[in-house]
């Protein structure tokens, strides 16, 4: 059959969409299949993952995501970035914020468009930070919420933070976070007995009040170029250590995102861009 | 502008190919500049090289080709193979047997086509070895043509052939190639002084007279799915050391390519796949 898809990126974690709310694609080939050879950068299209577009009884559409090597993922914000303005632009949504159904619950997204409807970004409700340790979970008896705990990790001590956000997050503050060797010290947090199931990990530096940067290891991935969860997790580490406001600009190798930390409703929200780098048909 | 482009593969060696017969991209975009945006896997399409059509005073057409950091290149195997089949395929040309003006020089391409004119594969004139110390080059006082000379490298004697194929390649035999920790190995010999402008790595296991198996590490890229020079230069030091006939399968880790010495010419004459995997258009 003939598959008409759309690569897009999102801070240039990129990703293949195709619409299959029709089931045609999945009645032909299973998705983790699909996944896996469209990904594969060398023989097709190539990506981080695909993402599919499904009808839902519940929100206004689903969600499903398919790493490269054919495992399925919950939620993914540079993923439902790119989900959401697909949505918008091929016409399969007319409103601008849209309730998703994923396999880590239900998100709302909201389209922030120009005058001239296109769309400039994407605002994605990330929902609350945890911070107790039981549910991060982090190993700790020092009391409620945890503020850079000092934990030894091969030879140095770090003021570690740790957040959750759906998913565990170490965040460590440095004066430049430049000369981190990530691959080094990254995997050495993430494994450290006080995560009892890992962690992601972020070196943060603080700019101003309204300003970080951020550089991430991610959990079972490595160093990555953007991480959606990790630059809210870094906003609610410089919040609580009185370092910055609740509305910060997050500088990652892949770009930048906006997060803001909501008083009213206690949620994470997350601005970001979400590009089209081309559409194209393939017969599989 | 917008740019019509075809993404092909050869051997897992995938190229962006684009005609600029008219110069308008040029007018516009640099190619080595074009080269570097567009073959970036996760903010644009994607590609081990870009390869753009152009005009010939001397050949049928002429062939480019750029690295994904924007260097350009010379001649490369799999991607003239593309080049070969984008040609016939789009209509730009109408023989079978085409000339093609590269950096390195003319090169011949057949088109290897079924009974319904469909391109099942391309065979390309890759020229006669070179086997004299000083064309290689190859520091050696030993006489003519060496073959099997123990090179001590690292921790232990590998017994190397080397052979020019207008780049230095250095072939070692072994009775299964496995096991060969190449990214150790390959650096080794590719820096060893006998290689004065270093060389490409060839770990050869001889199935049979007519099919060898090969590992290569490439000269300044590393360990590579394919590489056509070296399958060529596998050949011909199974060849001289009386390991195989004239005319084998070289089985690489990307996929299979046939190569044949032939007596009359000389030349080494090599055949093997090239796959359109999709077409767009993308604005730059």
């Amino acid at each position: 059959m003939e598959l008409v898809l759309t690569k897009m990126h999102g801070l240039g974690n990129d990703f293949i969409l195709v619409d299959d709310r029709d089931g045609r694609v999945a009645g032909r080939y299973p998705y983790p299949d699909l996944a896996r050879k469209l990904c594969d950068r060398h023989f097709s299209i190539g990506g981080d993952g695909l993402i599919v577009v499904l009808p839902s009884q519940s929100c206004d559409m689903a969600f499903a995501i398919f790493n490269s090597d054919g495992s399925e993922a919950g939620m993914c914000g540079n993923g439902m970035r790119c989900f959401a303005r697909f949505l918008y632009e091929k016409g399969l949504l007319r409103q601008k914020v849209i309730t998703v159904e994923t396999l880590s619950g239900p998100v709302v997204c909201i389209l922030e468009n120009d005058e001239e409807d296109r769309v400039m970004g994407v605002r994605v409700d990330m929902g609350p930070p945890r911070l107790l340790p039981a549910d991060i979970p982090f190993v700790w008896d020092g009391g409620k919420e945890p503020l850079e705990v000092a934990l030894k990790v091969l030879d140095q001590t770090f003021q570690v933070t740790p957040v959750s956000m759906g998913n565990p997050h170490a965040v460590i503050f440095m004066e430049d976070i430049d000369p981190v060797p990530l691959e080094i010290w990254g995997p050495a947090v993430e494994n450290h007995p006080s995560f009892p199931e890992k962690t992601n990990v972020e070196f943060v530096q603080v700019l101003s009040p309204e300003s970080i940067r951020v550089r991430v290891w991610e959990r079972g991935a490595g160093v990555t170029l953007a991480c959606g969860t990790g630059a809210c997790a870094a906003l609610v580490a410089s919040v609580l250590t009185g370092r910055t406001g609740k509305k910060v600009e997050v500088l990652l190798p892949g770009g930048r995102l906006l997060v803001e930390w909501d008083d009213r409703s206690g949620h994470l929200y997350k601005s970001g861009p979400a590009e089209t780098i081309f559409e194209t048909s393939i017969r599989i």
